[in-house]
């Protein structure tokens, strides 16, 4: 039942240098044995071997001839990355999406379960499994299930600690329901760790050794990859910055906490701002729209040029630069990506967040972390769980295509 | 000159079997191929064959006989320890010691080098290469030299970042005066890391797999081992929570930031609490003393019952508190390992620190994480040199011991 620390190790020497060329190839496209070679340090005799068992199985196949290194012509590999498919389930506070992703992250379909409410958790989650499973019966493509649920999600058991807004999902030991439940292995994951592995994955110009996934969207949270791996704690709740507190006297927060970071950039926070007197107007009947909404429209009138906007905007940016700087002193990180609702508040934010971090941070930190905007979908949770199985395949894709990984005796 | 990150890294698979079992030998004591064989997964034959190796060249060593597991008799194995020795180098503000120490973690001898000022800090690197040169020279047990040196250290360039307090090393590139200047290998690390490593290594009911070793002395740092590994940040600066700001709008710090926890709780915050006018008289003279000793003479007398003391200690408690509320909520460790000066606070200090993270924290993962006192010596940085130096000797033995790593061709 329990989510092992060491699931995804791979399981022998073969295995580790079978999943480092399909890195490779994930990471790097159409390249030649030489290539892979030259960046793997693999002899050119194990790279034949163990290349020409993936193409027997189909995970990788020959494509025409490169332009070799040397100028010698030589024969491109790639990965059958759209031969897999896996099954992407996002968990929110009241809304379960699914998505079909093939491992280059490219989304083949998207499905909708309708909002879930407290007394009803139960059957959703009895539907959700049958839909699973009768998706799994019509797509001999799909190799795993990969999950994003939110926080803060106690991965040794399978659920998600007490916090008053998730109250519905406590109920649900995801590891007991899911672990388990399908022909094909699933595979759970916090959301905002999710967003960090869609990141290092399917991300643009990322290096998915260093990054730092910051989220600000309903909640703040944050999914951080340290040379090369997921920081995850002990029970799987590292990296929550939404619960760092940034003044040890400030507001109450549910987790117990006071001052914490989520109290000042979320969404409601944003709409909190826009419901003070001084603020009154800039997004026209404030007080009946959704938190979510109340931003979108904030940041259409600031990237419209609208000052008293941009006023609001530049001031929930110095809570948002307040975290990165928290991020940069206490996880180092090449790379921090704004992702979700907030980062909408687009170059007008980012601007701030620089002039900020730049007053507050070591010169030397400073010019070596770069702060951008994600390139993902705004939602990168369901990209998310797709990368969370997608991981799993590229470190140990044995375990998703029979036979290939023959025993030794 | 660019210490790799992945110096360390076994470099083939018997390498990284041998590194296994001196591992489990180092951890669990003496103990039979049996036992080795249950905890590692190593066949039988693998095992016999390591070992044999092993013993060949007088790495373990084969003891009497043992009870075993099945009350079969059986041979201990036992790993020499006292047979090789590190020598350890702890940088400080203005000091520089030096001990030498097996692979136990058992100190063998101390020097003090005489206190170091900004403009002979060139002499100074020169007389260390010196004395470290005939050290060797004399001592033929001696495979590796490590050093621990005061943060922000950026382990890339192998340089410390500009703070004010720390200008006189500054100039002092450690990589390049260091890293190939003896006839042994030589390891630098940040003195917090190095601590954390000491821990997992030498310290006493310690899960060396997650801990978060909490500095609190002149400055205020920390280590983390998350998922055994050491996190270290893109430029080997993350985990610097004196620097994580408890309250945005608080006191200024040298790093550029305002609030940084460092500011509250160092033994100079402590040393200006008790000249506030309200505290005046609990240790006498304290304007005249030293930072670190008006900290120890406030908890002697804290300890011996003063209730103006303890009052004072309890107000101190809250920040080192504070700052484990965020070390739960940011790096879920197992454990909190509380070390340097103001763990001399001891009882009346650890009991408050529970009191506020209890109240500050999600109830599943105060019960999930233990705060404990360091029981190394007071300063664990000299140990901590010795650490990095015995890490590097269990993950890559063969590299300190000639011949045993026979090139396959």
């Amino acid at each position: 039942m329990k989510q092992s620390a060491s699931e995804g190790t791979p399981s022998s020497m073969s295995e580790l240098n079978r999943s480092r060329i399909i890195n490779f190839l994930f990471h790097h496209g159409i390249s030649s044995r030489a290539q892979i070679a030259k960046a793997t340090g693999l002899t050119a005799a194990a790279i034949t071997k163990i290349t020409a068992r993936l193409i027997e199985y189909g995970v990788i196949s020959e494509t025409g001839d490169l332009e070799g290194a040397l100028n010698r012509r030589s024969i491109g590999l790639r990965l059958n990355n759209a031969r897999y498919q896996v099954i992407a389930v996002k968990f929110a506070r009241s809304l379960v999406q699914i998505g079909i992703f093939d491992l280059s992250g490219s989304c083949k379909e998207i499905h909708d379960f309708p909002p879930i409410h407290n007394n009803d958790v139960v059957d959703a989650v009895m539907n959700l499994k049958q839909y699973i499973n009768e998706t799994i019966a019509r797509n001999g493509s799909i190799v795993a299930v990969g999950m994003a649920v939110p926080g803060p999600y106690l991965s040794d058991e399978g659920r998600i600690a007490s916090v008053t807004t998730m109250q519905m999902w406590e109920k649900v030991n995801f590891l007991r329901e899911f672990h388990d439940a399908f022909a094909v292995p699933t595979f759970i994951e916090h959301d905002a760790r999710s967003g960090a592995l869609a990141q290092s994955l399917f991300g643009s110009q990322i290096d998915g050794n260093s990054l730092a996934y910051y989220l600000i969207g309903e909640g703040v949270g944050m999914g951080v990859i340290d040379g090369g791996a997921l920081i995850c704690g002990s029970r799987g709740t590292a990296t929550e910055i939404g619960h760092i507190s940034i003044d040890v006297d400030g507001k109450p927060c549910e987790c117990g906490n006071f001052g914490c970071l989520e109290c000042y950039c979320s969404t409601r926070a944003v709409k909190e701002m826009l419901l003070k007197p001084e603020n009154r107007g800039i997004v026209e009947h404030v007080e009946t729209l959704l938190p979510r909404e109340a931003c979108k429209r904030l940041f259409v009138k600031s990237s419209a040029g609208s000052a008293k906007a941009q006023r609001v905007v530049r001031e929930i940016s110095r809570y948002i630069a307040y975290g990165c700087v928290n991020i940069i002193n206490g996880y180092n990180p090449r790379q921090i990506i704004i992702g979700d609702i907030l980062s909408q508040a687009g170059q007008t934010m980012l601007d701030e967040v620089k002039r900020i971090v730049a007053e507050r941070v070591l010169p030397e930190l400073m010019d070596s972390t770069s702060i951008v905007l994600s390139d993902l979908p705004t939602d990168a949770t369901l990209t998310g769980a797709a990368a969370v199985a997608t991981n799993q395949f590229l470190r140990n894709p044995s375990r998703f295509v029979e036979g290939m990984d023959t025993p030794k005796r």
